[in-house]
């Protein structure tokens, strides 16, 4: 798995849509696909389909196209998905709450293990199965528990400082929901979510 | 406005990540800023950032750089986010409770206007200062208030059916929280919001 050092960020960060596609068709009871299928359900061309997995091998056949299960588990594999990954979430806001609510992480590899707010009030409340802890407990926990990926959900303006404790940690992935940009060391990953952002991407599109 | 045709996408998508940082800026009271420097706080080449920024003039001085605020005001202008667009959330859940409270869309364009449910136990909740609607006034409410942006955060399965009656009532631009892909015309523009995914992109590069 340590020898895939020149594929494009840009291929892997399609894989997961291609693993969410297809485990809809699974869902579906679909057994074989093809990349104009795919493409077609995605809004990408069915030559960047078959030109980003052909990083990683031949998956398909002429004529019968992809086998989904089959294609569903190798990427799976690749993302290192076919184990589940532990997660440390900080903040419970109502956005923490959303998180340790949210029933989607298990079918895709994912497991909200601890939750860490800073607020007194916070601390002790029961979320989801488990029990709110303060911030100054993060470290042992994370070591105690091996937890390697992070979700951030607290202000902006605590979430540089929480990033460093969380890196010393030894989270090495951190989703961040604050609206700003961590600086981190350059083996941490860190992807963001901004609904704004979001929102302000497509406000350039209409006109009012 | 209209006449900006060939400005690539993914250039589009970087402006509301400049816009963030240079909020950012205005709020540490710093005035002017270079391509290096918001570069380095971003982790994009400032090459890029000229070469993206330059598709919509000219914004710098050679020796001083950028002033702050009329870049971040350019920009605004050029998303159009310089004025304050309406949004409906669909689907009050934990995540909508959370959208509905999120103090971070009035700075930056947007204003929580409507919100919707289908189920009758949360017709009705006050959240954030406005009234749970039934799903079924959709279309007159969006209509009434001449809403254009949507957040959809209902379960996967209902996800494309709200999409359509949203576009039906008149909706052009959906920020879209359920994990599938959303089939739409092409006058209406889709972005996600899918936290595994994230996850699962940062996972392949973490070596367990």
């Amino acid at each position: 798995m340590g020898s895939r050092p020149n594929i494009p960020d840009i291929v892997i960060g399609r894989l997961p849509i291609y693993l969410r596609a297809l485990y809809r068709m699974i869902q579906e009871e679909k057994e074989y696909t093809s990349s104009q299928e795919l493409g077609e359900r995605l809004g990408i061309s069915s030559a960047q389909i078959r030109k980003d997995l052909s990083h990683f091998g031949e998956f398909g056949k002429q004529g019968t196209g992809y086998n989904i299960k089959f294609l569903h588990e190798k990427i799976r594999q690749i993302l290192q998905v076919d184990r589940e990954w532990l997660i440390a979430v900080v903040g419970v806001g109502d956005l923490g709450h959303a998180i340790a609510h949210y029933r989607g992480f298990a079918p895709r590899g994912f497991h909200v293990a601890a939750l860490f707010d800073s607020a007194p009030t916070k601390i002790g409340e029961q979320i989801g199965g488990l029990t709110v802890m303060p911030v100054s407990a993060m470290k042992d926990e994370i070591h105690r528990q091996k937890i390697q990926v992070a979700m951030l959900s607290v202000p902006a303006e605590h979430a540089q400082q929480v990033a460093n404790e969380l890196i010393g940690a030894g989270i090495r992935a951190i989703l961040n929901y604050a609206p700003i940009t961590l600086a981190v060391p350059p083996d941490v990953r860190v992807q963001y979510i901004d609904p704004v952002a979001h929102l302000q991407h497509m406000t350039y599109y209409l006109r009012s």
